[in-house]
């Protein structure tokens, strides 16, 4: 596949994911919406079909959408390393735009909120207790398990060869699987962190909140805490593909 | 197929979902219900699965069952334009029919309702803050995740052809995919408007409430708003099918 | 298949369908239990999910488990007329065990329950509002929604010829596809009267109530009742197959 | 399969079974963490999906994870019984791992709780009221509905002949199919014990809690009930076991 077509992929995929994301968490904060104080069974569904969503129109480039994947099946010798700045690209392009389509979404109610300045949570993750290392931890974790599903399980497909993209099973079970690992990770590995497991989907929208959206009375993008979801999902990836390349056949 | 074949499988999918959709949304207004204060996870739930069994009983037909998809597909060159019309008209009679079969199902609980005029919203979506200009931005947005997701998902069917209909994968899986996806657009887009992204899922059942259903003390059919649950979703559906052309193959 | 084979699986899987439907409201009604006020969609799911679970075991004997189904199968000509009363006896006898299991599980919990009167409507459904007329249409409409997948939807199996069982496309979807529409059911139509869309779910567990189940200070069987979640949905799966059989092909 | 790769492949599964079953468990209990007092339908879905991520992870050895299913399929002649205990091994140490790695996901909030003491329910099962003969009889049920499911389903995987592991239908719709099951187990039947229904959930996670755990002011380990959740499983498996053979081809 052509470096423009990976691009594309991508680009549309982590657009989709990352709107329909962020959306979710604006529904539940934001105060004038139908889904206020949804919740987080109604967080943690909302995410994991976001990237049923996201991934399934992403089928051509393998659908990674995230950089964590497509670090780790590069260093797994499953996607090639001449590739790998183009997906980026496309991730974070995409988180950038998903999250600008968010706040579109939600324009009247961003300009209705009482606590303008607490809105950085609907774009990007914040631990409820502060410590590098083991915010670091927990992001590994949860990526770990994200990527061995993706590496190991059948349901997103059987690795036949070298620089094989996923397919995902040739089936649209693949997709559905995702989105049942990422609703658990939110479930269970969620709590401390807000389950980022993924650079371009907690690094993308916090540029965009930064940069790009008018809200008014915004606060802080936190950069303190950002390099922690981008570092700690890199690692688990990495740490699942070691895993996976010294299991047995 | 035959326009009346089309005519009758959309009629049939269409009234099942508005059934169970504004039935989910019955079951959680009237007071005197097993469903009374479920919650917006209920609802969603409930459309997301609704859509999954009237599309799921109108395979023939391509499943339609909603505007949008009808003229992105025309657009997109996979539906003939002389079908159009008869999708149309098997979708709206669909949505004014399986609002009456709701009202049929709930008759007891409105007759006891405390709030008779607040019904609409049973039947009809209405935005929380009131804005054309972001209301048929909302709802453009939450129709093209919808309809991409038709367009360009391996899970609704792949597109061998021109003028073929969808298949969902031939399988049933492309079912249960629309459901997620238009639960995630519920959890996650349907914040400020409730989610028409179907002209025939908000215009059928508003006509039905105006002019058919026989609710005590029942309040306006608000056709000021009525057209942009209408306009949006079309429009959306069309920006996704001209990005489905564009896109490589 | 023989007539002691359908009955075995049919009381297998009825059994376990029982067991586990009855088992959910009993987890949220009961006051000493993990699911105390677990809530409507709590319930709605879990029956949703005792379908599947039902349904999954009893493959062999196309997994009926409901004598509205097996009526509208036999009115479609796709079940031996003479098959039909041993598909009816392993229901209701499946429908018994299944309430004397869900019982078992929660013996200690029904010895301490604070209103053992009150304990009918872990078996049995009643109507919110009582109302003979209006309680049928609504369980007609439920079951016509049910019986209208199973014979309508290629999820559940195409229909190949007659005398056939269902099939679910041989595959396991279709038991997901028939969970997905029994949780629709439960949040969309299930408000006026707790969906029995199924007589062996009534009247077996009701059977077992008022001469099994050893329960100190049990209430009143209400029999009164019981006629409606029989009629109701026999009626619907018959104009289910009668629409089945006027569709074109 | 070589008995060094049966242990790495029940190992790993393990290990993410119980990581995030645990974890769901942890993050609605802990008082500092995104799912405090999530609830147990909350809980349900967190359980349900961890064993579709185990189980889909662990495909090679057909993915057991679970003492009571080892035993069931050996009884069963599915499995050889020279390899039930590198089964069982695997399983056993897969659910300590896993118990620490759900810790160390949650250490901060360890720290910081204010009930310490109260922390084994996070680990372990406990029933809400004590009884050795009814609390074994739940369990017994509830494992008795998983194995059924196993051997029963062709959702799990047609036993094709002696010896063969589960294929799980050869795709991953199996894995999901043991999620809803697992998950309707826990609203329907784990009301009074909690649904340990695998002898390597209950005690590999409460002896790594006894002997590992650094938790400060941590509580007993409560041994008097620990044999409840192994005995009663392993008979719910063989009893499922028996019925599989006496039943009808």
């Amino acid at each position: 596949m052509s470096a423009g077509s990976i691009f594309l992929w991508e680009l549309l995929g982590t657009t989709v994911l990352i709107m329909l994301g962020t959306g979710v968490v604006a529904n539940h904060v934001l105060r004038r919406t139908n889904g206020n104080g949804g919740g987080v069974l109604f967080i943690n569904i909302g995410w994991g079909f976001a990237v049923f969503t996201g991934a399934s129109v992403a089928a051509p480039s393998g659908a990674h959408l995230n950089p964590a994947i497509t670090l780790a099946l590069a260093v797994a010798d499953k996607t090639a390393w001449s590739d790998v700045p183009v997906y980026l690209l496309g991730q974070m392009l995409g988180g950038i735009i998903g999250a600008v389509l968010c706040w579109a979404t939600y324009k009247l109610q961003f300009d209705d909120h009482d606590d303008p300045a607490g809105t950085l949570g609907i774009f990007s993750t914040a631990p409820t207790i502060r410590n590098s290392f083991w915010n670091v931890v927990t992001e590994v974790l949860g990526t770990f398990v994200l990527v061995a599903f993706v590496l190991f399980s059948p349901v997103a497909g059987p690795w036949k060869g070298e620089g094989e993209i996923p397919d995902f099973g040739n089936s649209a079970l693949g997709y559905a699987g995702v989105a049942f690992v990422v609703l658990v990770i939110g479930t269970s590995l969620g709590g401390p962190t807000g389950y980022a497991i993924n650079p371009a989907r907690d690094l993308g929208p916090r540029i965009a909140y930064a940069f790009v959206l008018p809200i008014k009375g915004k606060g802080k993008a936190d950069w303190a805490y950002s390099w922690v979801p981008v570092v700690g999902p890199l690692l688990g990836g990495v740490l699942a593909a070691l895993l996976y390349m010294a299991y047995p056949a």
